[in-house]
């Protein structure tokens, strides 16, 4: 699935992603970066409001995943999540997930090939630290 | 503030709640209890997305301490959150958020009121117990 491809799918099935006008920036090797525009996601004070935060983070997280299993293989969905706020998002919202090692990834797919179930503990960081989250997803075939 | 007059100022000052339909049923001295229809809020599997649940748990938590200082009276930030995802939520989005007792809220007030900055930590469940969130709120007068 190419970027726009994760971004149409994003928008379909999860609507409130398309209001908060969500995009795919880009994907490789190292990460998967989403963006948002401030003005669908501004608080009571300007800044970038904590849910649309949350939400942004929960996305990345379920796209490295995706991207990974590829998105028609199975379902996955968030466990727990855990967010630290540390200064305010005074712009855009760019949320960085970075693809676990590679060590780490193989034994996450192996149990998912091999008992159709599996989990993995994601971070992502958004405005380089304003925001640090750390969910773990489960993927089920 | 009435329970209209909450509505407004969410929907007015952020606006993702407008697009997420939030709601204010009802407030009195036990809890906060904040609504969204499913249909905005759906995610790929069709039950919640994760991030609108993380967002309408963290207004709840938002609504009691604006009810409690006055939204007028200052800022409120979030500063960490948590959150459990124990069971999908399937139909109408619904949290409560409790009041902290009489004793932690007489603190808090009496600290924000001296030093114009203080801090409470809030839990609300959504769809009885499907989500549990626990989160810290600062308001800065």
């Amino acid at each position: 699935m190419n970027l726009q491809g994760i971004e149409s799918y994003l928008h379909r099935e999860i609507p409130i992603t398309a209001a908060m006008g969500v995009r795919v920036e880009s994907y490789d090797e190292k990460e998967l970066i989403l963006t948002a525009p401030l003005e669908p996601n501004h608080n009571h004070l300007g800044t970038a409001f904590g849910g649309s935060l949350s939400a942004i983070a929960t996305l990345a997280g379920y796209g490295v995943i995706w991207l990974e299993i590829g998105h028609d293989q199975g379902h996955v969905v968030v466990k727990d999540s855990r967010l630290r706020f540390v200064r305010p998002v005074e712009g855009e919202i760019r949320a960085v997930c970075p693809r676990p090692d590679a060590g780490t990834l193989a034994a996450f797919r192996k149990r998912f090939e091999e008992t159709g179930r599996s989990r993995l503990t994601l971070s992502a960081s958004i405005g380089d630290g304003a925001v640090e989250f750390e969910g773990t997803f489960v993927a089920i075939r």
